[in-house]
């Protein structure tokens, strides 16, 4: 107690800028390159091998049949017997806006968090990105380009007694490299209740073995892999979308590329300032009276569970299902587990349109019954169109984004969720063009214009931005004059 | 369907910048103005005089006088007859990390959403801030000065149909005024189940007529009487906590006050870059696994009710006890309502250090029952000393916060928790400077070194700064070199 302010006898330590020399110029160079330490031609025969040398199988079988797997007593909740992993409950949510104000599901209960996280390094002066081949049981083509790290808790915190989690030392160890990223970020609220995982991006600048089911990247070559169907898993996508702002080196061929790129500029201007911007995301939080009350799953209303699934009696939304996994390589034997298994292929789609020379995105403040908080920015329209068969209400903004002509459609490929805990969840993925008639400047409650960096910031803390709409941020981020071309050559169902 | 983006035919909205000319500086110069409408010694008279309007009284009773309050059959919860305003009810938290790995406690459940905004006003080119006079059964002395909207959603959506909430069209209607801030945060999460409130500051223009219990204050005005024991009330220190960062204008005549203005100035530097302390942040919150369960106020163990009062067996915490209010103004009568009572005095410290000439406060993580999401920073020593009197653990820092002599304690003041549901919930808030010995650079799990404007910039966002915390944020803000030499003048218990 003898020492003051001014009198300190130890060095001092460093004070440093707290926004150091951005990083956003190496990222915007990283997209930039279109090849890497592998060209993608190259890229896509080691992927096809990886596919080769996995000899995996998933097949469907009868609840019965799961090992370690039963519902419990009393409950009827679906839960592995050692306690860890996940269960599936039920949930009961009743909200006092829309037209859905009451409704029950089974839910996913897994408390813990995991980790997600992406190594980046630079090569010759360009950043790569350290990508996974990675087979999960409900991906489409089951085998999809993933983070460095999908890791759960009880994974990563037993790493000092040994683990195979490959790389984990780079995101949780004493020397891990510089963060890029490092947010709680939430999971699908519609299918997990309170799920959250730490999306990570690490650089770090000595070597790094390279593992044979590992490849390194630029950004410019995820970003070409992003116009893909199926490839890109959603992990890897949430994690993308968590990159900071950074706006593209390329010279902008049009109109609509040129007001992508001031969008993601965060020096450009907004039709909403960022603190009216939070103000009315405050707003709409507090507008929603939500209350979400886990129930034992035997207890929900409107579902039947048979021999191998449980499935709502109406025929929509999506059943539980249980899976037994063959893997034939040499780390892990087979296993079995429940999915989720949605009953058809979703939509999520952003109609945009540009405001004095900015592209700005149709955000919607959406309640999901499993999110801690209420609402969350979601796409303009998310929603799976068969489940709104024959009901008088439709997704609002729904028929302008399928009835929207090629000329309208920037960006559309088709994307898995999470194939560890969903079987063949598939949403397709639009960016479209809108104009006044179809997406008003003032638009409907709930729904407000941002540009790509306000989304950004946003993204920076946790629980703002939806799964969902972070795929759609990581399109966003991927679409430039290099990838633009991409487009012309698909074709959808 | 027939416009592009380049063929817009309606005119194109305004895009704004981000942030537009900033009000920090008119902040500023509010906080330089030691007086304004009124004088503060004018002031002191009419609050004076508006506790002598109030003829207001507050009397325990037993639970079995409340009115249209009772124990509900089987629960045992405390709960109103309307099923509004809020209940008492149970919790049984269980966490992996820390001294106290499982406790069972009573807790308030008030599921509404409040708003506490502060209006404010130009008057001769200085921002004035229209406070309250306001009564409240908890608060110490009754009178302190509040926002000038304490509403709930209950009260506020009703507005339409007339209510006495006064000035809440400037928060809530169409035509309000503009933004300065707007985010929900967490109140007292040792009291409160996910409990948040939306802390607004708007700025009007027009003419605001002045009803009597209310007047304009400018900020330097305010931040001396920051420096008064139980006078700014809890709903006012944490709207002030909102207010966007600001440095002072006054120069600085010490070292302290020197280092406290650089720290205030978001464009100075800081020991850790924004990105590493949210960061060092998300990985507190990955770290704890927290699991809050509402259960029924019967089923607590080692709390026993009596007629007068819910209590701890071993004496500790608070009790849970019933009031009769006695209203003598023309616009309110009596009320009966439970209170929480916590059983001694809190203390609420920053250790403080300057690292490279900015000073620093050391934030903690910490584990509230009732928060929303598992940790929230809080001051370096948030305990009631005498709950710890016998046990073997003390809680880490309070030595160092109790021992310090005068010449180390830089704010001192006593405030009062939320009138409206504790009684005499007190918290001695201290800064105090430290040393490397006492409050190392390197400090222990759990800890961090941030700026103020760090602070400033994280309350932008809900759930990372909890409501002792933010206090103290206003009291950093409050001092300056014009309330500095208020501090000589007190001497404490």
């Amino acid at each position: 107690m003898s020492s003051t302010l001014t009198e300190l006898t130890l060095p001092q330590p460093t004070v440093q800028p707290r926004e150091p020399d951005s990083v956003a110029d190496r990222i915007a160079a990283s997209a930039a390159a279109t090849a890497g330490r592998m060209t993608t031609d190259a890229f896509h025969d080691w992927f096809a091998a990886r596919g080769r040398a996995g000899r995996f199988s998933v097949e469907r079988i009868p609840f019965s049949q799961l090992r370690g797997w039963s519902f419990e007593p009393g409950t009827g909740n679906l839960v592995h017997a050692s306690g860890r992993f996940f269960s599936v409950e039920g949930l009961h949510v009743t909200t006092d806006q829309g037209p859905h104000r009451e409704w029950f599901q089974p839910i996913i209960k897994q408390p813990e968090v995991g980790i997600l996280g992406i190594l980046v390094k630079e090569f010759d002066g360009v950043l790569h990105f350290l990508m996974q081949a990675k087979m999960e049981p409900g991906n489409r083509n089951l085998l999809q380009l993933s983070p460095t790290v999908q890791a759960t808790r009880s994974n990563y915190t037993k790493v000092h007694k040994g683990t195979d989690v490959k790389y984990i030392q780079y995101f949780n160890g004493p020397d891990r490299g510089r963060i890029l990223a490092d947010v709680l970020q939430s999971e699908h609220g519609s299918w997990f209740f309170h799920k959250s995982n730490r999306n990570m991006i690490v650089e770090v600048t000595g070597d790094v073995p390279l593992d044979e089911d590992f490849c390194w990247l630029t950004l410019g070559q995820i970003n070409e892999l992003m116009h893909r169907d199926n490839l890109v898993n959603m992990d890897s996508r949430t994690v993308l979308a968590c990159l900071p702002a950074h706006r593209p080196q390329l010279p902008a061929p049009d109109a609509f590329l040129s007001a992508l790129a001031r969008s993601r500029d965060p020096e450009t201007g907004a039709l909403l300032t960022d603190v009216d911007l939070l103000s009315w995301f405050t707003a709409e939080r507090s507008r929603h009276d939500v209350r979400a009350e886990r129930i034992p799953l035997s207890e929900v209303p409107g579902w039947t569970r048979d021999e191998t699934r449980i499935g709502s009696d109406d025929d929509r939304w999506f059943d539980v299902v249980a899976v037994e996994v063959q893997a034939g390589n040499r780390e892990v034997t087979g296993w079995t587990q429940p999915l989720i298994e949605p009953r058809s292929r979703g939509v999520a789609a952003f109609l945009v349109r540009s405001f004095g020379g900015v592209l700005h995105v149709l955000a919607n403040a959406k309640v999901e019954g499993g999110f801690l908080d209420t609402v969350e920015l979601a796409p303009t329209v998310q929603a799976s169109p068969d489940n709104f068969a024959g009901l008088s209400v439709d997704p609002p903004f729904l028929d302008e984004v399928l009835s929207a002509g090629p000329d309208r459609v920037r960006y559309d490929a088709i994307h898995s969720e999470e194939g560890g805990r969903f079987l063949h969840a598939e949403n397709r993925y639009l960016i479209v063009e809108a104009d006044e008639a179809e997406a008003p400047l003032l638009p409907p409650a709930g729904f407000q214009w941002v540009t790509v960096s306000q989304l950004s910031e946003l993204v920076k803390h946790g629980h703002y931005v939806n799964v969902q709409a972070r795929t759609l941020l990581a399109c966003l981020n991927a679409m430039s004059a290099s990838t633009y071309d991409f487009m012309g050559t698909r074709a959808h169902d």
